[in-house]
């Protein structure tokens, strides 16, 4: 399936400078990782003396001021701030190639541009144990410092498959065996009742809008979150979260 | 039970000017909310021709520049703000007497503070249908711009019930035939074995230190998410998600 290369780009963070990411968590997620470059490290001496950072890692001790200037304002950085280079690129191909016979769910994004809702929805994936997220490259974030503090780490762990094309990613998610259900208000069927038994892609649009049509007509089924007539729909993340709950609660069925 | 009525205060919020909300839902909601006082709107003529506010509130036109001025930098507020008075505080008392057959779930947060987790807490309080939403005040939020956004509305609509001290909160809770489950990565049950068929009091504490000692032991059981050993724990707002869908399914056992 090589022919498929050609569709992905590398994410839009190397066009803006490297990215750096704060907080104990996605930095140590990130010196942790084998695939990630961490170019410079800056922390305080009293963060660095708590975290076990490898002594050959370029790090520069400064104090709070110096590394406020490194982050947005009233970013927790918890006295550590890397510059790292982006991740790889990983394929879609690779990856479904790579797991024919894992069960586990593909997370597909269409349009979730926040990264605050990106991270917490890498967080989730990696706690529900997905095999991946995949988003389109045009509508997606890039790797930055608010969505890596997000993911706390999961950023390091969890393939992000960037696509040019979700339409066709679809296609190709279905060629390898998954059922597809989006996810929308509008649909008459609960999620419980949509879950395959096998491999599920579910598939989550961007708050306000949702799904674009395209990507709906994608779908093997259309399926809602049984939420109350109180609200009209749930934080995007939130929905992430419950919907991989819903499918792993499926594969591990309750024991009592 | 008026004793404990002494043992209430108002939010914080008052103690620093009235709040301000932006964003369509969370206007046209306040709008909507006989129970709070809209002291101005501000808009700009596009965004008040599409939202249908009363004529009778104090509007002001102004245009995109002015409406800045009133909120955080990239505040998305949708050419829309208004000025609010805090809602009247809601009594724990009143609220568990006037819901005894109600078997819908509370949601106790301990020390949850950030504003955009309370917000999205409560829209999914609200979606998943909780009676109400229990926080001790001196470690919650005030109402807020942030707050209301991310509650899309639900700020509106939800019981936000503040208490001095949670843990007599909590046997008041008990004393009216609630379960409390204590969410904590460090239990060894699931959540879907603690679950009571009857009435669920779920207790989240904030992330990183987790609930404080002295709540846990004022829970019944403690609970965990099923989740993978490649995260420690979810983002509280997830988490809160989650374990409403749980009880949630719980009440309604899936037809198919």
């Amino acid at each position: 399936m090589s022919s498929h290369k050609s569709h992905r780009r590398r994410g839009a963070a190397q066009l803006n400078g490297n990215p750096k990411f704060w907080g104990r968590h996605a930095v140590l997620a990130a010196i942790a990782n084998p695939e990630r470059r961490v170019i410079k490290i800056w922390g305080t001496r009293e963060a660095l003396a708590q975290m076990d950072v490898p002594s050959a890692m370029p790090i520069q001790y400064c104090d709070v001021t110096d590394l406020a200037r490194f982050v947005p304002r009233d970013a927790p950085h918890q006295g550590i701030v890397a510059e790292v280079a982006p991740l790889e690129d990983v394929w879609l191909s690779d990856v479904l190639e790579g797991h024919e016979e894992d069960e586990r769910p593909l997370l597909v994004l269409d349009q979730v541009t926040d990264p605050h809702n990106v991270g917490a929805i890498f967080r989730s994936a990696a706690a529900f144990d997905a095999i991946a997220v995949v988003t389109q490259d045009r509508h997606a974030p890039p790797e930055s410092g608010v969505l890596a503090k997000a993911a706390s780490g999961a950023l390091e762990t969890m393939p992000w498959i960037r696509v040019v094309n979700l339409s066709r990613a679809l296609e190709e998610i279905a060629d390898h065996g998954y059922w597809r259900i989006g996810l929308t208000g509008h649909a008459e069927m609960t999620l419980d009742k949509a879950l395959s038994p096998r491999r599920n892609a579910l598939v989550l649009g961007a708050e306000g809008e949702g799904m674009r049509h395209n990507v709906a007509e994608h779908c093997d089924a259309l399926a809602k979150l049984p939420i109350s007539d109180r609200m009209e729909s749930l934080n995007v993340s939130n929905a992430a979260a419950v919907a991989l709950y819903a499918a792993a609660t499926l594969r591990q069925p309750k024991g009592g």
